[in-house]
C-alpha cells in the first residue's frame, strides 16, 4: 500500500494511491472487511499486514467503482481532484508530508562509504564511523512534496541538499533485536535532509544547520513495508535542476535499517511514528570542488522508483 | 508564580506553589478576575504578566481560605496531600515534569568557560565555541522530580550528570531579536542533562548519548519570568550523594539566554513550550581524573535557590 496526505476542504486527509489514483483512505478502511474507523494514518501503524491488505482491497474496490478522488501529481506536489468534484476550474489539493512528525526526526550521518570520503577533507568529516552518527532535525523543518525550501540567505550561504530514504516506525519499543527490527517499520518514504553547511560547521553539532524552517521536505508517499521490493532494489537518486548528483541503494548503507533500529532502541525507547532518515549517498553540493550549493529557484528532486519523486523548489530570500 | 505538575487521582494536574503549599492551578484560575478555564499549564503560556498576577492572587486567596491541596516535598518528588483529602494512610502524588515536552529538548553545549576547559582534553572538547553548540535530547528521556534515572549498565559504563538551568518558552517565533527575547520566556526550571560519555564519543554527535530513557530529569517547578530575580542572582549547584560537584550562575553563560533564543530562532521557528537547556558549569564527573561517573544508588541533586531542588536517584540495571 502507498499512502499520501493532502489538504482538501480545509482538512488533512490520508489517501491511498493505486496506479497513480488517490482514494480517500478513510473510505477504503470503512468498506474493508474489518470496517476500521480511520482518523489518520497513525491508526494504521500497529496493524498487522493482513489488515493492511484488507484496506488495500478496499482501495482497489473503490477505484474500480470509479470512486477515486483524484490523481497524484508528484511533480507539482498535489492531488488533482477529479472533474466532478473539482468544479469548473479544476482543483488541486496540496500534498502534505505523509506523516506529521511526533518529535524531531532522527538522522544518520555518514552512512554511505563514498559520502564519508567526499566530506573527509571538511570540518564535517573524519573517517568511517565505527557506530552510527546520530543527530536530529527540528519538527518545524518538515514540509510536504512541492513545498518551497526557503533560501535563508540571511543566515546561510551554503544551503545543501541530501537525498535520503526515511523509515517510518509503525511500532515503537526498546531493545529491539536486529532480527525483528523490520517488524517495527511501517514503511519507507523519501526525505531531503537540507543542510546549511556553514551553520553545521559554526555550531559544531549538526542540529541547527539541519533544522532551518523548510529544511526537511518529506514524501511524496509512504510505501508500506508489505509493498516494498528487496532492499537491494530500493535505489535513490537526487537531481538538481534535472542534473543527477546523487545515487544510492538502501543495501549500500554502512549501518543497515535493522542495525539502526537496534542501535537507537538499545537505551532509548522508539515511538510509533518516529522518523529515521537513513543517511545520504555521495554527491552532496559541499562535496564538489568548488562546492555547488543551492540557489534560489533551484529544483531538487529526490527520487526512488520504489517510492516516488519528492520535488521541491528553493525559494527566494527569507 | 511557581508551577508544578503532579499525578493525582489518575490525572496530570497543574499546581501553583505558594510558600511550599500546592494549590490546584485550575481552581485558582477559576476564581481569578479573568476566570480562565485552565486545562494545563500550556494555557498559561501566552498570557501577559497581568493575567499571571491575577491567577497568583487566586492562589493566595485559596491558600488563605485553607483550600491548599498539599505540600511540595522536593526531596521525595511528591505532593503530600493534606490529611482531609488523603484519608488515613496519607497520600503522596508524584511530581511530573512541570511541562510535557512537545518535541526534543534543545540543549547548549560548552556554555560555561570552566566547563569548556575541563573537557578540552577529551573527545568532547576543543576550544571555546565561537557560536552556541546546539544538540537535542529525545522526549522519551524526560522524567519528573524524584523519578529514577536508569543506570543503563547494558549500554553505558560512563553515565554522567550535568546540572543546568532550562528555559521554557511561552511564546514562539522566528527572528526573535535579542532585545525582546526575554518576553518569549515563560519561565525557568532545572534539568539534569544526564549523559552517557562513552555513547557521546562513540556516536560522535551528542544526541544518542544524551537521550537514554530517563536521562532528562526536569523540575521541580517552573518559576514564571515575573517571579525571577536578576540573572546574576540565579545560581545553580549539582551535588552527588550530598557532595557538591558543580556551581554556576546564569549570568556566567558564554551565550546568555537572549542570545540563545535569537540564535536558535534566526532560521528555525521556536514554539511555545519549547525547552532550552542552557548548558552545564564545570564539575561534571567526566571532568575529574579519574572520572567520577554515576553508579546505581547515587542521588543527584540539581538545585537553585531561585527555582528549587531537583532530586533523582540512579536505579539499578536496566
Amino acid at each position: 500500500m502507498r499512502i499520501c496526505r493532502f489538504l482538501w476542504e480545509g482538512r488533512a486527509r490520508a489517501g491511498g494511491v493505486v496506479g497513480g489514483n488517490v482514494i480517500l483512505l478513510a473510505s477504503a478502511a470503512g468498506v474493508a472487511s474489518g470496517r476500521l474507523r480511520l482518523r489518520g494514518i497513525e491508526d494504521l501503524f500497529g496493524l498487522p499486514d493482513e489488515r493492511i491488505g484488507e484496506i488495500e482491497e478496499g482501495l482497489v474496490r473503490l477505484m474500480n467503482a470509479g470512486l477515486g478522488l483524484g490523481v497524484l501529481d508528484e511533480e507539482a506536489g498535489v492531488v488533482r481532484i477529479v472533474e466532478e468534484l473539482a468544479g469548473d476550474g479544476g482543483e488541486s489539493a496540496p500534498l502534505l508530508p505523509p506523516v506529521a512528525p511526533i518529535r524531531n526526526i532522527v538522522c544518520i550521518g555518514k552512512n554511505y562509504r563514498a559520502h564519508v570520503n567526499e566530506v573527509a577533507g571538511t570540518a564535517i568529516g573524519r573517517d568511517t564511523p565505527e557506530a552510527p552518527v546520530v543527530f536530529t532535525k527540528a519538527t518545524t523543518a518538515v514540509i510536504g512534496p512541492g513545498g518551497t525550501i526557503p533560501a535563508h540567505r540571511d543566515v546561510t550561504r551554503e544551503l545543501d541538499y541530501e537525498g535520503e530514504i526515511a523509515v517510518i516506525l509503525g511500532r515503537g519499543g526498546r531493545r529491539i533485536p536486529v532480527e525483528s527490527a523490520w517488524d517495527h517499520v511501517f514503511g519507507l518514504t523519501l526525505i531531503n535532509d537540507v543542510t546549511a553547511r556553514d551553520l553545521q560547521r559554526r555550531h559544531r553539532q549538526f542540529f541547527l544547520g539541519k533544522s532551518l524552517d523548510g529544511a526537511a521536505p518529506l514524501g511524496p508517499v509512504i510505501v508500506h513495508r508489505s509493498a516494498l521490493p528487496p532492499v537491494e532494489e530500493i535505489t535513490l537518486t537526487t537531481a538538481v535542476n534535472g542534473e543527477r548528483r546523487q545515487e544510492g541503494r538502501l543495501s549500500d548503507l554502512i549501518f543497515d535499517v535493522p542495525t539502526l533500529i537496534a542501535t537507537l532502541s538499545a537505551g532509548m525507547t522508539l515511538l510509533p511514528g518516529d522518523i529515521i532518515a537513513t543517511g545520504t549517498p555521495a554527491g552532496v553540493g559541499g562535496g564538489f570542488d568548488p562546492p555547488r550549493f543551492l540557489a534560489p529557484g533551484d529544483v531538487v528532486e529526490v527520487a526512488s522508483p520504489a517510492i516516488g519523486r519528492l520535488v521541491n523548489r528553493v525559494g527566494g530570500d527569507g
